[in-house]
């Protein structure tokens, strides 16, 4: 059985972040002898100045053809006044959309030991552990119509549309109510069905797949309220489990209630479990060739792309493990530096997991 | 000149805290012989159970005629199962849709009195005084088409349409780049144009209009990450302009981020300054009728609306006033209630402001 990862390092910290997880994945390989092989790619904007395409199509067919994709993240200034359908963000689009990734399993979780880096009141987020299950191939980024037209007399309209499907919310929902199930049992379904139809109908299928999960909770929130219970008392979430646009805007909101983003993992899954793996932050390209990036979400995203991608578990948990050992022992990199804690650099925080491993 | 206010005490806490926000109005327009006259009318659950419509005609030719509304609020599980069209919420919608009342204010300011009621940090909170300006009668709230229709093959698919015209955003943008010259002079617009076309075309417009307000600094930020900025550091905005949706999501969460929404006040104004004006919070069904809710954003929307729509500045301020005076005699109501304070029922707090004007 031979199994092929894609390493995209992208843009900005990108190649930076996504050197040292490569590492840690090339020596796992080896002492869990998992029998991976490992190919690179161009996407977003270092494809763009490559081939002039954020995806070029023999990224695409690469990618189709692997287990699992392993990305650092896309995007920058200098690609920003290109038009929409050449920008770097439409490389990461299409191929959450040609890959049928419409799973985005994005964690939330607050480290012990990096507790203090969250805006947050202690007592508000320790112990915080929160699933985000967004809804990544359908919903407002894809529907169409789409664009910018004249109107009679001669003023111009943008316009989107929000769209989903029984089947594209069922699905999702499925993989919501699972998780939910492995975890506490509580799922909570964001909309805004007071207002927007499809969300009506989301609502609907939610309801109608409880039935399939006796053992899970499903509560209805809506998404201003969800926005706010957030910043509340964040710990009351289980799982959530909405579209993709809301998805977007909560599970960074999520997120940063830990403080310490660069810690974040997510996956991205079709429905053969084949997946993307990214960092939940950006290409942040303020910081991009200094070598002070944080690449332990993205040495975590490899941790979880064992664990669903290529039914490692065991080599998954190493990772895991090592990552709590570096933080144990005190190293931290520039975002998540706090006192009485030691200063690294990206590689020297690669080099560290290498060697907890 | 004679003036008149509609009141709209609506659902759940609605009549309660509409009733004490009357007494100081009343008490307002003897002190400061204003010369103002009230009604009042149904809209939302109430209406419902009354008439069989949201917003029957009689409150809507009303609310034509007056110069203010003051608004409670609307919605509770007794009308959730009600088709779309037939909820307490299109009652609220229908008023803002008729009037034009596109420009909503909703100010996210901590009061130094209750500085601990926040789940926030203290030093990341402290001095919190954030404009959101958002946009209230465009966007996906009204866009068309909308609906739940058939396809072939027998599911069925929700939709529903994010439009925005250049007027309707040249419109809006106005009234924020105004709302940042008489404030801090910072404008931050947020969209989605890096997915959205219809963001696309409102980044465009903001730019344009950044050329008539050279005094103000404008920038831009996706809502993923004005979700992020606002529990990171939200103290680095002061005013936000922004669409329906994504304005009713980050004013709730700006709002919380406060720990005391019980407090905050919204204006909803058309183009004439007709405007309606409603505390931020929702119906809370769960303590309506107990004599608990917190009256004072709904006497403080009071004070909005005597400042916005009708002129009277020096009204508005003793009210405003009145109010610190209750905060620092250590009145609270159970929401904000804090050691040490003294908790008081929603009629206690409510003579209390009377007192103290
Ligand atoms: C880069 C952008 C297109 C993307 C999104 O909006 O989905 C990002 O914000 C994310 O959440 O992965
Ligand atoms: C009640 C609801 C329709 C409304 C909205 O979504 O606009 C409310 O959440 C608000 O923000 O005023």
């Amino acid at each position: 059985m031979s199994r092929t990862v894609l390493m995209l390092p992208g843009d900005g910290i990108g190649p930076e972040i996504v050197a040292e997880a490569e590492k840690v994945l090339h020596r796992i390989n080896d002492s869990f002898e998992l029998g991976l092989s490992f190919e690179s790619g161009l996407v977003g904007g270092a494809a763009i100045d490559e081939t002039g395409e954020p995806l070029p199509n023999e990224t695409l067919e690469r990618a189709r053809k692997v287990d699992a994709i392993l990305l650092g993240a896309v995007g920058g200034p200098k690609w920003d006044k290109l038009e929409m359908a050449k920008r770097p963000e439409k490389g990461l689009l299409g191929l959450r959309s040609n890959l049928e990734l419409f799973a985005n399993l994005r964690p939330a979780i607050l480290y012990p030991q990096l507790a203090s880096a969250s805006s947050l009141k202690p007592e508000v987020v320790s112990g915080l552990d929160i699933m985000i299950v967004r809804e990544l191939t359908g919903g407002i980024y894809f529907g169409q119509p789409r664009g910018i037209r004249e109107l009679e007399g001669g003023e111009r309209q943008g316009f989107n549309t929000y769209v989903y499907s029984e089947s594209e919310i069922r699905r999702i929902g499925r993989v919501a109510f699972e998780a939910a199930r492995q975890r506490k049992g509580r799922l909570c379904s964001v909309d805004k069905a007071n207002v927007l139809e499809v969300t009506v109908l989301w609502r609907e299928i939610m309801d109608e797949l409880a039935g399939e999960y006796p053992d899970v909770e499903l509560s209805h929130m809506y998404v201003d309220n969800a926005a706010m219970q957030l910043v509340r008392a964040p710990k009351q979430f289980d799982v959530i489990v909405t579209g993709n646009m809301f998805g977007d805007i909560l599970s960074d909101e999520a997120a940063m209630l830990t403080g310490s983003i660069g810690m974040l993992p997510s996956a991205s899954l079709n429905s053969e479990k084949q997946g993307m793996y990214e960092p939940c932050h950006g290409s942040a390209p303020d910081i991009a060739g200094q070598g002070i990036a944080n690449p332990l979400a993205t040495i975590l995203s490899g941790a979880m792309m064992l664990r669903y991608s290529l039914g490692e578990e065991e080599a998954a948990k190493a990772i895991e493990a090592a990552v709590s050992k570096v933080l144990d022992q005190g190293l931290r990199t520039a975002d998540i530096m706090s006192e009485g804690a030691r200063q690294v650099s990206t590689r020297e925080m690669g080099e560290a997991v290498l060697a907890a491993l």
